[in-house]
């Protein structure tokens, strides 16, 4: 008996986004003695969050509220919007995923650029969008190029990370507001902020859901240090925000998660302190690749990309390097970006230890 | 500036399958004293599963293992396959989604019992099937009508849950067994056995993955006290399972829920505890019924429906009277199920105020 499966999953590879360090770690047959590689946050959440989670433990057993309301109405206060600009869902990659299934039909067209978030794309592809990939530029998301396809292809979405993952690089609020303006009024700008809480002042734009064609995405996992419990958020206008309650598992942000999130934004002390830390965690991976001859670029985000100074080929192999000797990274997947290794900031000792297995590894490999 | 969404999520309604218990909460301003409507389980994890969510909390700051290997290794231990024969997700809710994506065309057939699963329906919807509901027989789902509205509509999916939800009733082994063997090989049975562990020995099938049109869904939420940590798993035959992997979301159960599930799985000692509390507390809904010269339905879960004895509208009353004392409970969608309010099992100060409660409301309302 053959499967009648949709056309459209026939279609689609059995390619996975991102393998896990865990698999890594089995096929090795060791633990990583430092976890530098999906951009995790290694000084973890707020220790409130922590006390959180263990006195909410023993209610494991409750559903979630569908609506996360207490957490929404947190969140809707801290950014100055009403409830109606802003949904709830199971990290960035669910939202994501709605959003795609929200607008994509097959052979709908998508602007991304080319070595941007892999997850997105897996996204895209599986709703049957066709992808157009613009080259970063200098590092950068080339914005004038997302612009220009945008148009050239009718794009129904368009996707930015501002600060960027995976190189790091930021625009200035008004560079971004000026790109919003210049595309076409029926592309959706997908602004992805899961980094935003590292970058500088005057890298987010103010909150303005009348731009109809914005939807900002922003994260629990990176700043505020809960990847493990997959809580992010999607502001936009309310006409946009409704459609999600069409599609989306109601219960899909459990009862710890949500009492996670409600913790960490009412942290905002510890927000600030632990922001600073991961500033001089990134001064420190500039410290090393300085000490090891090589450039690297500046970074608006909790990780930093170290140029190797050759091509892919010589970048992979130091990341495998780096990984035998039990520091996980990760690294761009295409060219130029991917001359380059992508390091997580973390606490002293374990960029201590990066800077020393880098600099055996980079000896050995001369 | 409109909107273009895809043509298919514009028609569809802004339904919503569940409406949680914190809404009701809301609007009436006061907290629930017995939460008996969402089937959740009131006596909770195991006291090991709370002491390793305490014990990992400080780590929820890592992604969950893609793979989720360790569990996977463990539920396959567990029941006796291979890891390629199972697949974990964000609740069966998720994995409903998944099913419904990978199978499901607009205008594809599917079919399920008429008040059944509010959530698979929706999800069904969701992806443009049409869906045939077969009416419920003496409060069981119908089998044989479902067979033949399988036939009848070249069903690409046909839904059972055994033990069945709202009503509890449940088909011995060899019924089931029959029932797959009469489906036509193409239609793929989907069977929901969330309520699995709650029911007598000889109501789950052996597992056989070479039945290629069978899929079985498990979950963590009920009989474990997990709902809050949303973690479900899929048995079927591995060219099935495998699919999952071309559009699911792979970091999408976190780190502290697969911990929990981990954890809950090796304590089948507490799960043989709390089946015996359950079994006691089943025992007393059906006292208070009988206490209050009502029928109710045998129930093989962790829930009671207790017949109130006239119709939807009448039973619809006693619910709101219910809730209005501080007894959440819930009812099935439509006739003749809607004379039953559906009760979730407890601990006996939970129950002694629901008989207490049913009483007084009845004296009310007769």
């Amino acid at each position: 008996m053959q499967y009648r499966f949709a056309p459209l999953l026939e279609e689609l590879p059995s390619s996975v986004p991102f393998v896990g360090p865990e698999h890594l770690e089995r096929e090795s047959d060791a633990i990583f003695l430092a976890r530098l590689g999906a951009n995790e946050n290694l000084f973890g959440p707020s220790p409130k969050v922590i006390d959180e989670l263990r006195r909410n433990a023993s209610g494991s057993w409750k559903y979630g509220d569908p609506e996360f309301s207490e957490l929404r109405v947190l969140l809707a206060a801290h950014l100055g919007i009403t409830e109606e600009e802003l949904i709830v869902g199971e990290g960035i990659d669910g939202l994501l995923s709605y959003i795609c299934r929200m607008f994509i039909e097959p052979n709908d067209c998508v602007v991304t650029s080319e070595g941007a978030y892999p997850t997105f794309n897996f996204h895209v592809r599986g709703y049957g969008g066709e992808l157009s990939q613009v080259p970063y530029s200098s590092d950068h998301e080339d914005l004038q190029g997302l612009i220009q396809e945008s148009k050239n292809t009718n794009a129904k979405l368009m996707y930015v990370s501002n600060p960027d993952n995976p190189m790091g690089t930021w625009w200035e609020e008004s560079v971004l507001l000026e790109t919003i303006e210049s595309l076409p009024s029926e592309t959706i700008m997908i602004l992805d902020e899961a980094y935003g809480e590292f970058a500088p002042v005057g890298t987010a734009l103010p909150i303005d859901t009348s731009r109809r064609n914005l939807i900002r995405l922003r994260t629990f996992s990176k700043a505020y240090g809960l990847a493990g419990m997959r809580v992010g958020y999607a502001i936009a206008n309310p006409d946009l925000i409704s459609q999600f309650e069409k599609i989306r598992n109601h219960f899909g942000v459990g009862y710890l998660s949500q009492v996670a999130a409600k913790a960490a934004l009412l942290d905002q002390e510890y927000l600030r302190i632990m922001l600073a830390e991961i500033e001089q965690s990134r001064q420190s991976i500039y410290s090393i690749a300085e000490e090891n001859s090589l450039l690297w670029i500046d970074s608006a985000t909790n990780f930093v990309a170290i140029d190797c100074g050759h091509d892919g080929l010589f970048a992979r192999k130091i990341l495998h390097r780096l990984q035998d000797n039990g520091i996980f990274v990760r690294m761009p997947g295409v060219a130029p970006l991917d001359r380059c290794i992508r390091v997580t900031c973390g606490p002293p000792e374990q960029m201590e230890l990066f800077g020393e297995v880098l600099t055996k590894v980079l000896a050995e490999e001369s």
